[in-house]
């Protein structure tokens, strides 16, 4: 923790001089600022303030490089792990005014926007061309910081993460200056790939002002479908099975029995059981679609699937994917009074039907109730943690996350798929990564921030 | 240029000492290893080294580091921009006996490979199971150097470059330090991304020498599809629509009339005239190729294109696409005794009218005679430079090469889609990328290698 001091204090007076009232020290915005989505404590910055253009952003970093004063990127503050805390003060730097849809280009398929867009807004704008941007983490996330944090959701299976679906960004770095990295082209081989380093660096070496993104057509036919399983293992194996016959599945994801339950209960879902349930989203041409169910009804009748159920009307593929969005509330109704904390981890899918059974002995073990949703696909699974308040119930919480993330490393996976490593995950980074691939991190860090100002304290272990 | 010096005798010593009959001066081998398939000046080795495991590439990189000798990876010999001549001259270390085929897993849909396995050994082992992998650059290219080139080819529009495809890789730096970089999970949000930071590096940064790729099952049906078009705008107009209406194209070509009446020539083409001409493959389920092959007729149809011919018979498929893949010597024999030197470059798609029309223009006026052959779905495009031998020839093809990339890069393009820079396009770099940027490379690469060992002079251009 660094010291409040007198340089401090001349560079907060600086900033506040520069910016106006885009320039805030109220308690309220700090405590605001302080902390994401996560259950971490808050970590208030010495101030809030509010970039309105890459050019405020590169005055503000130059500032603060001059004076070695931290600066958080803040963006949706829709991050879980800790990501826009203010471990050692400083600024919380405020992209979410910076909302300017820049250009769309309907005819590439690619669209260039400020940071602090979110993917909602940017879909609402993008409807009436056809046109849509597919990397859906849950919450109000900013595109920049879903670039910050290597964001995906449930259209990743199809459509890829966000690293897939950026082309190109501007970065204003440690000391101010200002590049464009990347480019507008679908593929380059024009150097060393920079905008794929800072997608997932987590605003630690640079901060992302505005993204050219790829778009997709939105497909003439959209359908939903949903089956219900006797085991966990059958559930794996239709998914892997959907994966090998290379049917381009454009959502799919698991639910187990408990949190089918959950969702029984909050969501009245008339005539299922609590058992472990995939729901599928299949889109393309009507005849395509009706192949793809057909294809996958066969799939999951092989595998011990049991009532398949499909529709390619608006109305009820809604009503069944609101009951899958709404699963962080109904964990919620399902344990009243408790709080929900969501894990995240990945494995190979071959593995995951060993990791579920295993989580579900380790949540068994640790006293909590923790439903499972996972998206099936890509291996990656969530568990919400259905926490008693108190400093007790939050100890078992966090070691139950870290048994979940240990087991799944153990299984040749990754302690995050998703939601970034933050403050709350570094302790991991030592056990996925090996000392030489950190070493090259610190010095890609201390090259390009050797001030250490950007987000301080996060993502890298202490050596 | 480095002066051969004592030192560097001691060092070949010393790799001869360590390596025995894997070490090599003789005077073929160093000719050979001197250059790619591109038609710059041979730049030859002192000596060329056979690894045959991960140590071996860290014991020869630990004995060139503490020596400063300078080491050109070198896999298949296939780039095209002078990515393998040795300009400093040094040792040539020679992946293309890693052959092994170290794990596929079929659940999972990826695989590991030592860096000198081809795609065709690669996807030939795989048929059997049904399973392929999708990335396909002219040549017998291994896919160590795919991943330092950033290859990508004719399928690129449906599954990604080689980018897209990595998952993970061992790499061996400058000093020989071994170290895993990314892993086995389809996604992961847990620190720098180094493996993307790796591929495209062209062997600046470290030497790939395990790849976990993905894979990709093998669709059900195949189709095949050309269709001639009046003019050049109509083609692009119909890829764009074609893209936009979210057909997953499994390849989209185009020839301009030129390359077709090559083609036509060399590959008996009966029936076809010399015009603006696209080639399309569909695949998936039965229905979903009949779809897509009835949606795209009807695009070709609205934008000027006449007889739509297409198959599902894989003899007449594979007819079709021979004439395709054999554009390169079509071209050779359109102009015998001419060499036949590839250009590349790539702009959004919205701009590839005029880009090739100003192309054209270019062409012309270059007196030289070029086909053009484009990856149209990308916006990526070659032409075959047909060149009479001499000097003055190769004058007017790198003037015409230079002039193309230009006029790329003024259309808010790149000045390579997948051939990569090497020695021959450095000098486009600071054309295309600013001066932060290139700082941060330069940055990048003292940080990896500090001695300026690995690939010296290529890439990067002087500051």
């Amino acid at each position: 923790m660094r010291e409040a001091s007198e340089g401090r204090e001349t560079a907060l007076l600086a900033l506040e001089a520069r910016f106006g009232t885009q320039f805030s020290r109220g308690a309220a915005l700090r405590e605001q600022h302080g902390h994401g989505e996560g259950y971490h404590l808050s970590h208030e910055p010495d101030a809030v303030l509010f970039a309105e253009s890459t050019e405020d952003v590169s005055a503000a970093l130059a500032l603060c490089h001059e004076h070695s004063l931290p600066v958080v990127a803040f963006g949706g503050g829709t991050s879980l792990e800790g990501q826009v805390n203010a471990l050692e003060g400083g600024i919380s730097l405020d992209l979410s005014r910076m909302t300017s849809i820049i250009e769309v280009n309907a005819a590439d398929l690619d669209c260039r926007v400020q940071a602090g867009v979110t993917r909602q807004a940017l879909n609402l704008h993008l409807r009436d061309e056809g046109l849509f941007f597919p990397v859906d983490p849950g919450g109000e996330a900013t595109i920049g910081g879903m670039c910050a944090t290597r964001a995906s959701g449930t259209a990743a299976v199809r459509y890829g993460t966000i690293r897939e679906n950026v082309l190109g960004m501007t970065v204003v770095l440690a000391d101010g200056r200002v590049t464009q990295l990347g480019g507008r082209t679908r593929k380059s081989a024009t150097g060393y790939d920079l905008a794929h380093l800072m997608i997932g660096s987590e605003g630690t070496l640079g901060i992302v002002t505005e993204i050219q993104l790829r778009l997709q057509g939105i497909p003439e036919v959209t359908a939903a479908a949903i089956c219900q399983f006797e085991t966990l293992g059958g559930c794996v194996e239709a998914a892997i099975q959907i994966m090998q016959m290379g049917i381009p599945i454009a959502r799919m994801e698991l639910l187990d029995e408990v949190q089918m339950e959950a969702c029984i209960l909050y969501s009245r879902l008339e005539g299922y059981r609590a058992l472990p349930t995939m729901f599928f989203e299949v889109s393309g041409g009507p005849d395509s679609v009706n192949e793809q169910i057909s294809a996958i009804e066969g799939l999951c009748q092989d595998n011990g699937g049991a009532d398949f159920l499909w529709s390619t009307r608006d109305d009820e593929r809604a009503a069944l994917w609101k009951a899958r969005h709404a699963v962080y509330w109904a964990c919620l109704a399902y344990r009243q009074g408790h709080i929900g904390i969501s894990t995240d981890a990945i494995v190979p899918i071959s593995a995951l039907t060993a990791m579920i059974l295993g989580a579900k002995q380790d949540i068994d073990a640790s006293g909590l109730v923790a439903p499972i949703v996972g998206h099936i696909g890509d291996g990656n699974f969530h568990t919400v943690m259905l926490v008693p308040p108190g400093e007790a119930g939050l100890e078992r919480a966090r070691a139950l996350d870290h048994k979940l993330v240990a087991r799944a490393l153990s299984l040749g996976g990754s302690a995050s798929g998703e939601h970034g490593i933050g403050l709350a995950k570094k302790a991991f980074m030592g056990a996925e990564h090996d000392p030489v691939a950190l070493d090259i991190m610190r010095a890609i860090k201390a090259t390009l921030d050797p001030r250490n100002i950007l987000n301080p304290g996060k993502l890298l272990p202490e050596p």
